[in-house]
């Protein structure tokens, strides 16, 4: 099988473990050299990239207008979390207004024929983007612990109304498909977009490479997210 | 309480999650305002650092030569591991030599007199690093479970014989202090270096701190690591 191409976006003070948790799971390989289930390319705005403490600056594989050109060949896109501030702020801005409206062109796509899989992925506060863009309205949904009333107030706005979002506390939520057929799934806080990564290979490739990129991370999987089977 | 100071290494094909995971936790700090608890640097031989997968390339925040020449201001050292042979290569180079002679460097500083505290801290196979500076013979020690014997291997070839190192498999592992008062940590295996991190944290800081980085983070804490009270 052709590898699943995973895109990581990176912005300014999004938290470190949000996107590297993702990235070493959709990294691991067979030790027996056969080929690696996932391709991963990190794009961002800017570049370089500090991330939340200033400790880790990145420099992301491709700019954003080169990923934006081309998102239809991705079959797996994450947003990762940051400080609320931070994600009210990016909503706001130039910069944000056109990722929402990446999304929205995201979630609108067929999987694309080789893979059969699409996948929206946030980790974190970065279901609040999602919120933003309008995606997650009348739908299962979660976030960090700190940031419910957040994401349902973001998921509102968007709908200038009732969203019908429904906010769950759980390690991620699986929401569903869009018409199209994207499935849409958010992590809780930080460290559970380790898990929830698990429970997309496990649906995507399959048990064996789950249960490999957990081994090879010493990772204790908890399954205790909720997995609407739409 | 002025914040402890972590230095974190970077090297090329580094594993991502190894250094990442103790940078989250050193960077959880209080939503009251109050001061952090650790202040965090990134160093590298290398400027930029590409990652084991290739997806995130690091720009650290000082050269080797900057952090070494001072390396008696930091009171934690964290040492990330990468694939087998990725850390084979690297103690045999001019870098590695570099790197082994400051580890041995730095578990014969007494701990500063400001903080009271020095600890060594290896994360997967950042251990068999420490062994090839000689470091570990004598010591409980533990590594990526794919590790063991290189591990054991390494030590015995440092020490020019039976070096008495006792691998361990456990979630980590206390190795009790130098003589100059330097607390030698391993963690095992990747994920594994965020309980190790959690642990070091309530050790130096206290129980609150660690409390708060694992609920921050929403990492459910294992404390299944061998901690040995020297």
């Amino acid at each position: 099988m052709a590898p699943l191409n995973v895109a990581v976006y990176l912005f300014p003070k999004a938290d470190i473990l949000d996107f590297s948790g993702p990235t070493e799971i959709y990294s691991a390989r067979p030790l027996d050299g056969s080929p690696a289930p996932f391709k991963i390319t990190s794009f961002a705005h800017h570049n370089p990239v500090p991330a939340d403490t200033g400790v880790l600056t990145y420099i992301p594989n491709a700019t954003f207008a080169e990923i934006a050109q081309k998102i239809e060949e991705f079959d797996i896109l994450v947003i990762p979390g940051a400080m609320f501030d931070t994600i009210a702020d990016l909503v706001k801005s130039k910069e944000g207004k056109e990722l929402l409206a990446l999304l929205q062109k995201f979630t609108n796509l067929k999987p694309r024929q080789e893979s059969g899989k699409r996948v929206l992925q946030s980790v974190c506060s970065g279901s609040i983007i999602l919120a933003a863009s309008g995606i997650l309205a009348g739908r299962d949904a979660t976030t960090h612990h700190l940031g419910f009333d957040m994401l349902k107030q973001v998921a509102d706005e968007a709908a200038g109304g009732d969203s019908k979002i429904n906010v769950l506390k759980t390690r991620w939520v699986d929401g569903g498909h869009t018409e199209a057929g994207v499935r849409i799934i958010n992590a809780g806080g930080v460290s559970s977009g380790i898990d929830t990564s698990l429970f997309i290979v496990e649906e995507v490739v399959g048990k064996e490479a789950a249960d490999w990129a957990a081994e090879l991370a010493e990772f204790d999987r908890r399954t205790t997210g909720y997995a609407q089977k739409a």
